[in-house]
């Protein structure tokens, strides 16, 4: 009578990096006053006119069990974006609702791979990337990307680990680099899918906070419809983190399967969520830009603290609600400039080691917070940086 | 470029044993008017309180993500409720929260069985036993029960197939045969389980609704403690089967690790949902026995029903929102007498053999429509099966 192998080695063993993390809440917990730019959850909680759709939808009668691919409504209002967005048809017998996008990666590799199957994804990593892969009973395979290349994997680096792989996961724009991958970078990899004959989990949660350039998804990329899983959720784009509804857009034959799977693995979601989920879809790109301007401001506001300085440099910020600080100046790798830190300023950011190797000697600051404290904090950062960098 | 192959056999081939309930549906939707006994739905919908009390959380804030684990308020709610039904201390780091009931029998042999283990399941059996330990790439082997012994499974049959298995699901009171397992049975189970070494997973949704003697949970029997993970949902409880909301319960290291497995499955489950949990909880046992009622008194009516007549034979009917009718006198399969009454009376119930081939030639009925028409019904149903015994 022992636990499965499968799931007694998600986490994979060592540190998970969270350790600042949890130091800081502690910290917190203690009575100390912390700045927290640890986590990507807005600032903001889901809009007054949201939880009046959900309330609504649930005393009208929504509270039975709904179908378990997930409402017409819903899933008609999830192809309808993504046909309007990526120029690809798309209907409703493309998407799954799941209870959130990781939900969705879980599902998406249950599909893809077999036990001990070898499945890729990119190195820096958002932080349940390796052990979704662990959980699946897959082995995970890192493509480590640099940051000369602003942690943009290239097709070279994906062939050359490609052998026996099933899929290959990426995410854009990206959690934790800020990038988002450009035409060059999405062509690289839908030739690598085809010539080693991948299937793409394209986790694309962070699609309406784009800085600079567009997202691309790589579904609408020649030859790539057919091996292509999309990942998408409400939780970025419209404050809704603690709802837990996403969805997978696929092939029709893939997402049939996806149904039995969630059938057997969560029965559906519930019907008021999906209620509130569709309401909110339905109020358009204002309401997506308006989740994002604070974003978008805050990056800008990081362009004006780190101008004039060489200590701190920022990783490209083209997307998502961070941006990764390149710390090695400093002398001391992310882990160690994130708790001196804490230490000297009471200011919790997450050490790049958290995610992944080639994240090393950088910090990655969310956004989180207002405009002023977040300059105020970002400020206390360089100064404490430089303070480092001349001892 | 595959799907795996755990997801493509899910299903397992073959007739679902819905075909009746789809049909059914098919003639309401083409303006028929149907009486459906086919599905575990109550007829009424989540109380406003319980909806009132999701609303104030979601409101007041609680719509960012919420603990992994659950919330401290709901797991200490479900540890207390499971301390006092069972006398089994019970602490929060016991309890596991999951979005439904099935995303508790999922993580549960997701943290049991390996690949290609042998997974044991009494039939007749709850729709998605077996495709559930196939999604976890399990091999489901049935424990046959038989309607002589009220579809209880007894230790010799256990033992003859427990062999190399790891684990045994069971779910009393049981969907779909009405049966609350004894004393007696519930003894044999647990030696059987410490004879093989086997994990038992015990699926307890309905516990609630018990009409005749007294639900037991094994968790409590001497030397099971520490190898029984009890499913629970407030789905049957508390007519919240759309909020997909229950629980895992088991050791501490278990719960410890399926926390781990729920990072990269779900998340968590939404907080205004757990918070509407922990209210209902919090309502205690009238506001439980109030949503049970109308089932304790469909059962009553049911045998009175049945009275004085010998071709339609109710197994036992102790508990659960179900009664399975033995029609075998008729000279049919549940198949075709389920065909045959939807086409003669437009009554839709559901054959027994879409529960495993123990339930052959019997029918189950899900007492969730309104006394009148529910007797009126079952009257029906009697008459058309005397007519066909008769022929």
């Amino acid at each position: 009578m022992e636990l499965s192998s499968r799931i007694t080695n998600i986490t994979g063993g060592g540190s998970d990096g969270w350790d600042v993390f949890y130091r800081a809440r502690r910290m917190i917990a203690a009575g100390t006053q912390v700045t927290e730019l640890t986590i990507g959850e807005h600032e903001i909680t889901t809009s007054p006119a949201i939880l009046q759709a959900m309330d609504a939808s649930a005393r009208g009668g929504h509270t039975g069990y709904a179908m378990v691919p997930g409402t017409d409504a819903l899933r008609q209002a999830v192809a309808a974006r993504i046909a309007a967005r990526t120029g690809v048809p798309t209907d409703m017998d493309n998407i799954l609702i799941t209870p959130g996008g990781q939900a969705g990666l879980f599902a998406a590799h249950i599909a893809t791979c077999n036990q001990g199957d070898t499945a890729l994804y990119c190195d820096p990593y958002y932080t349940t990337y390796p052990g979704t892969l662990r959980a699946v009973g897959a082995i995970p395979r890192a493509i480590i990307t640099s940051p000369d290349t602003g942690f943009q994997p290239q097709y070279d680096a994906i062939a050359a680990v490609a052998g026996d792989a099933v899929s290959l996961l990426i995410n854009t724009p990206n959690n934790p680099t800020g990038a988002v991958y450009g035409a060059q970078t999405l062509d690289g990899i839908a030739r690598a899918c085809q010539d080693h004959d991948l299937w793409l989990i394209s986790d694309e949660v962070y699609d309406t906070q784009v800085w600079d350039g567009a997202h691309i998804s790589p579904r609408g990329l020649a030859g790539m419809v057919d091996r292509t899983l999309v990942v998408g959720s409400m939780s970025k784009s419209h404050a809704m983190t603690g709802s837990r509804v996403g969805w997978v857009c696929g092939p029709h034959d893939v997402i049939g399967h996806m149904i039995d799977l969630a059938t057997h693995t969560t029965y559906g979601v519930a019907g008021f969520v999906q209620d509130a989920a569709a309401f909110a879809l339905a109020q358009g790109t204002d309401a997506e830009e308006a989740v994002a301007a604070p974003f978008r401001r805050r990056r800008a506001l990081t362009l004006e603290v780190l101008r004039g300085q060489n200590t701190v440099r920022a990783v490209p910020a083209q997307g998502a609600m961070y941006v990764m600080l390149d710390i090695r100046s400093t002398g001391l790798d992310g882990e160690g400039f994130a708790n001196a830190l804490l230490d000297a300023e009471q200011i919790a950011v997450m050490p790049g080691e958290s995610f992944g190797q080639a994240a090393a000697g950088h910090v990655r600051v969310a956004m989180t917070i207002d405009d002023d404290a977040y300059v105020g904090a970002l400020q206390k950062l360089v100064n404490f940086a430089k303070s480092l960098a001349t001892q």
